[in-house]
């Protein structure tokens, strides 16, 4: 069985598995001083070119859109998302749980438009009614989107005049970060986002890592009691060098960026596969993550040899299918699904 | 000045202020177990013909819906709702503050489709991905809603039916249900809505009282521990009978019935006078609120004359306006909104 | 059967009664824009000495308490209080429901100790796990206390000094404020309280209101968003001149005060016949409340003609019994109560 | 430096790390669906002949507490603790987080009487006011407790019986469960555990994994939908195997109760050496962690050698500090410790 359905059913990149093992007989600092976790922060702040920027590694991403969320927001405030984004879908209400609305904007392909977030705003400024309302204190994106698509170098620049316009901060979710950056046509780079938001994080579980996420406050911004937060928020892990180490390994010889382009490889391929098949795409992705529509009956068949994921009815007769690839995706599944595919 | 900004820029009904009046000089059991606090509930649960119905006094709308919604919820659910639900809108987040998220689906003139609904469950119940969801846990919608329109009996029947169909209660907000069982054209009576609901309230503070709601659980369903949760939320009256007496008064000699056709009346003659005028309504309400879309100009010209709500930016050139009548409009408000209308 | 359980078991005073019925007519601004709420705003700021001051007005203490510590912490940070705080023992966990410890100190009589407080926060700052703790983030104390004690003026201000020196603020609980300022020997005034702590409340509710509290930030300190921190608490009343009014009443003609102190004269007398009785005093109240060793055979015979408060065992064969006046126990109550027990 | 300070400042064991090794490649199920996260139940399971039991896995102890206490209480219901319960003292308000309150009453060494849990439920049900008050819904105690010391089989039976008595559920953290299992002088058993509580954890984080602790519902009795409640705690783990495998190793061949026996021969030789320096004990523990009272300059002397934590102050001149074993601690700290102490 090939299994497409996910890009978090594998295990770690063979060289964050071998920098456990290269460190666990080493005692250490606990809670995330430890020199590994210290290191890892250290190249990240310079391939971000943020010398300010503070780091904090968490586990996984609900946890770290939560926390991160309710640091940056006051009790009175609410996060403005567009209505797929993944805190407003798939997080079973993590952000609700700390308090806060998620204030959804329509999304245009997954994406928040600068002008959208704008209009809101004004909008919401010239409400009469504005302290009946839950104030929109920050921004969410994803980056890439749930949909797979991503933002331009200018819309991102766009969208954070807007944000700096109204003195919001902007936090993008980066759970598939480096599959972002690597993609075809992409002109965002890890310093340009750390320039044009004031928080991101860069995701591990997806990317190479057992666990972890890198939260990144790009200028010196995290609360100053973020550790806390943490701690309250059941996020702390004890022994901080589990995800330390696996960033150290990520952020080592280029690693994070190497095994995203081998995903995006991948997935060009898959793409290249379904086009000559002939299937219809849901929507137009250049990451690793591609929406097919197929016919009802086709859901069946190719599910007998491979493992996707439903997303949801197209109507009566079709179904939109997602299938994903990943840094553990090989060359071999990608022609067993040609053959399963194209027969 | 005439004031038609809202329904509650007014004191108390005459009649609920010489109750609390007559009734000053007793001394009395606390927290809502005063003679008249009962006395108020009998009455109320023989009008819904509902004997086994659980009554309960609060205070204010917003704190009704959040504690009635917290104690109808477990921790993992959310409530659904249509988008212009007040709970979404300008409430501040309340229900949210309860850690519960609000499930939006779209709304049909404020209200709920009970097809719409049904559609949502049945997504929601075929969604693999469900157990990453908020799991909508109870549904809530408003009578007569936030643009003044009403659910007709068979459309809350249908809306009702869903509701049991997927075992999840239904709350009805009626924060200005009076003037919507007053309403020309309503076929839904107290004790019908009892039968078709699982929970609402009677709203006191738009309806004659100076302050207070009384929730009806229709089958003796109320949290065995309301009591606690009420006090939990910061919402237990330490002298209870302050509601308990005005409610003594609304529901005696049919006095909350009377002063909402009044206001009922008073509504359908203002709307005569904007329709006599040309004004284009913004939506076809038969309650006390009336939407009235206005000339940028003819809004400046008429508000030297009128208090009323600008309630939202209708295009470049048109604002939609809200004008609302309560029992203590009178005939010279009336009068005088002609004159300014008409000239 | 005489009924000293409580200083809540009342209606309203007359001039507070006479009050709103002078204004019921006429038609206002809402949510606390009104005319009389401005006035008592005034009014109380003058009394205060306190011309900066920001007042609001809140519908009960339990609210009020909930309401401003969360508007006052920070989402990581608790109130230190003693023990037998009322937030910490009867308000049925609604300091926690906004996601805030109590952190409890010892206290003395009722109250918390400078020094004590002092130990407290130097012991915390200088525990190297500290970031692990919730952080004391406010001090909570009640004036008087659960136990009818009072602070000194010397002890405020040396409770005052300690929160200053750790830069935390001082909120004061005074839902029975008026017997607090009229019982003998005490020497903290309202200027005098203003210039102790960083926000208190002003009891209505217990001291001639039907409801509400006025809460006093003293220094132009309150959240900037306080209004839809209110709200979101479902603590906004729409008519907001139901507790305007009535402060406006109470705080006119020295009202309160005076009402205060017939309140105390009265539990002065009380005072007398337990002691001409020989009934023990559970502790030492200069105050409204008189708590009282009981013998349990006396309980149940006392119990007979009058209704008091039981508040806890005393030991096998005793019980610690509450008697409070309020400003609405009459003279002829006093001496009912003088022939129940004296015989 | 020979580092005593705490049980986490290591890597994993070796066969952890094997095991992790061993199944790197593999594809699998996520979200704890794996095949070892199964195994590894099944084998909890046996161990505990507790059959109906249901086991999850979380990542540490405050996300454990958190999320199975907020599972098991109804929203005004707290949970009941000695005062030095960690969840009161060194979880950073995770409990308050999920908005629960933490009843608080004496302890004896660490430890929860019977008779105290007894004599405070029978106060709060005989309590006219416990509407008022937080309900008493679970209990919760550490295994061993903060002090290193243990209940015995007879006072766990006592305890268990009380909360039977009151219906109330009783979960027991065993960070360092482990390492109280195999002290000298325990007699309870895994099996015996399972019988006498409603849930516990067996700590993996500080005995020989990564990171992971494994929540046992004792009889089928975990929330229904315990698995969204994770989600929406943050503390659901996308590759569930990276705890999953760590179980399985943990519970294969007897390992966790060897390594951790190992720890407790540690401790009791270093006990021993403090013995035999004559120093004496804060409080007599037969687990890995030892409490000794140290004179001040002595503190100083010993921290050039050793580290350990400073846990409290005794008096003007003396101090409390803990020393901590754990599975990774070796002979030759043990000897470097006699040295560092006996000179």
């Amino acid at each position: 069985m090939i299994t497409l359905e996910s890009d978090y059913n594998n295990g770690c990149h063979p060289q964050v598995l071998q920098h456990l093992m290269e460190t666990n007989n080493c005692k250490s600092m606990t809670y995330g001083y430890d020199e590994w976790s210290e290191r890892a922060k250290q190249k990240i702040k310079a391939l971000c070119e943020a010398p300010e920027a503070q780091i904090w590694f968490l586990v996984g991403g609900t946890q770290t859109n939560a926390t991160v969320i309710d640091s940056m927001l006051h009790t009175y405030e609410g996060v403005v998302a567009v209505g797929s984004a993944h805190i407003n879908t798939h997080e079973a209400g993590a952000i609700e749980f700390t308090e806060h609305k998620i204030i959804t904007i329509e999304g245009r392909q997954g994406k928040m438009d600068a002008a959208d977030l704008d209009h809101y705003m004004d909008e919401f400024l010239h409400d009469g009614n504005a302290d009946h309302c839950v104030f929109p204190g920050m921004a969410y994106i994803t980056f890439p989107t749930e949909y797979g698509t991503l933002y331009t170098a200018a819309e991102l620049d766009a969208l954070y005049q807007v944000c700096r316009k109204y003195d919001m901060p902007l936090y993008v979710d980066g759970a598939r970060l480096g599959y972002g950056l690597m993609a075809p046509g992409n002109d965002i780079t890890l310093p340009y986002l750390a320039r044009h938001c004031d928080a991101f994080y860069i995701g591990g579980t997806k990317v190479g890592a057992l666990c972890g996420e890198a939260v990144v406050f790009t200028h010196a911004n995290a609360h100053p009691h973020f550790f806390s937060i943490i701690k309250q928020h059941g996020a702390l892990v004890a022994k901080g060098r589990v995800t330390g180490v696996q960033f150290d390994a990520l952020f080592t010889d280029n690693l994070y960026f190497d095994i995203s382009r081998r995903a995006i490889d991948r997935a060009m391929e898959m793409k290249r596969i379904f086009e000559q098949r002939g299937y219809p795409f849901y929507i137009d992705s250049p990451t690793n993550q591609q929406f097919v529509v197929l016919d009802n009956d086709e859901v069946e068949r190719l599910g007998r040899h491979v493992r996707f994921t439903v997303w949801g009815k197209y109507d009566e007769h079709h179904t939109i299918c997602r299938f994903v690839t990943s840094w553990a995706t090989t060359e071999e599944e990608i022609e067993a699904l040609r053959t399963a595919v194209l027969g």
